[in-house]
């Protein structure tokens, strides 16, 4: 691997998703590796006095204009669940508890729950739901409802949102590639443009 | 022309600086109209209760860094004005006292006290200072100093503050390409192809 890529994001945010579905090819573009870090963005939001921007008088209309706007200039499925925002903890559970055994099989999870969330508008807040979407990904998705409430798990999850706050990562989707930090899903050209360039 | 682009910002926004290095361009590939639209982005934020990106906990010094990262990127002049944010009422209004007579030198105009703001790190906040920076640019600055004291022109301003909230213009740079809403620098590039096929 010539290059790194840490992909911080909540699975509540569409903009998340619609990073998602493309820091893969900007791993294979430039043989990075790329670590996916699930965080819990409302612990900052109450660092930072922020609200969700959905919340936020004038910007919402806006908001429910460009993210699906933004996904058809992409060519990726999104539908906006019912219930959003939405809690993330039992997700960056599920995430952490196969990460700690099989972190590929954490990505796609983590795909498949992104999916199930902004590509067809399922709620992915219950434990029930999560487990459901891990099983049809090829999960085992009692073994995982169980393994989530282990205290490893949780302090897993717990650790990863401190270091977000640390590197003061501040919204979603947040990168550091090679270490340089860039917020936003429109960032992504100016990542690829720094992987070919080495920065500027 | 084929193409309307109404461009809001203010004068205090990096971002809008940053804007205003391209949207010639824009214009010229698609034979668009550019209409500039300086006005005061504190009247929105005390409306949606935000602060400026500057005072806002963990993402101030990400700002710091990416502004002049994407001006190196873009290879325009940057240095950031000790005064920052800074009033730009007087900036405002001189603008639109040179639009009335003069549109296209109103333009000139702004681009003069952004460059002179970001691009040279001077403080644009006094009257003296743009009038100063108005004769630099072929203007007759005293002129300028008594003219945006009248009360029309304070009411174009005024308008112009009115109908950016009512067209829910909530940050800066902010966009209308053919009357669809983009914000920020950073979507210029779905502007030009936006122009390019008509929208998706």
């Amino acid at each position: 691997m010539t290059h790194k890529l840490d992909f911080y994001f909540d699975f509540s945010s569409p903009y998340g998703y619609l990073a998602s579905t493309r820091v893969g090819q900007l791993a294979e573009k430039y043989d990075a590796e790329v670590v996916w870090h699930p965080f819990l963005l409302g612990a900052v939001f109450k660092l930072t006095n922020t609200v969700p921007l959905i919340d936020q008088l004038l910007k919402s209309d806006y908001f429910l204009r460009d993210v699906p706007r933004t996904a058809r200039r992409y060519g990726v499925p999104f539908k906006l669940p019912d219930r959003f925002p939405f809690g993330t903890v039992t997700s960056c559970r599920a995430f952490y508890f196969v990460a700690e055994t099989d972190p590929v099989g954490a990505v796609r999870l983590a795909q498949a729950l992104f999916h199930a969330a902004f590509g067809e508008g399922r709620d992915v807040c219950p434990v029930e739901a999560v487990a459901a979407i891990a099983e049809e990904a090829g999960f085992d998705g009692q073994a995982l409802a169980a393994g989530i409430q282990s205290q490893p798990v949780k302090e897993l999850l717990k650790a990863e949102v401190d270091e977000a706050i640390r590197r003061k990562v501040f919204g979603s989707p947040f990168f550091f590639a090679d270490g340089e930090p860039f917020w936003g899903d429109d960032r992504i050209d100016q990542i690829d443009q720094w992987f070919a360039t080495g920065g500027w």
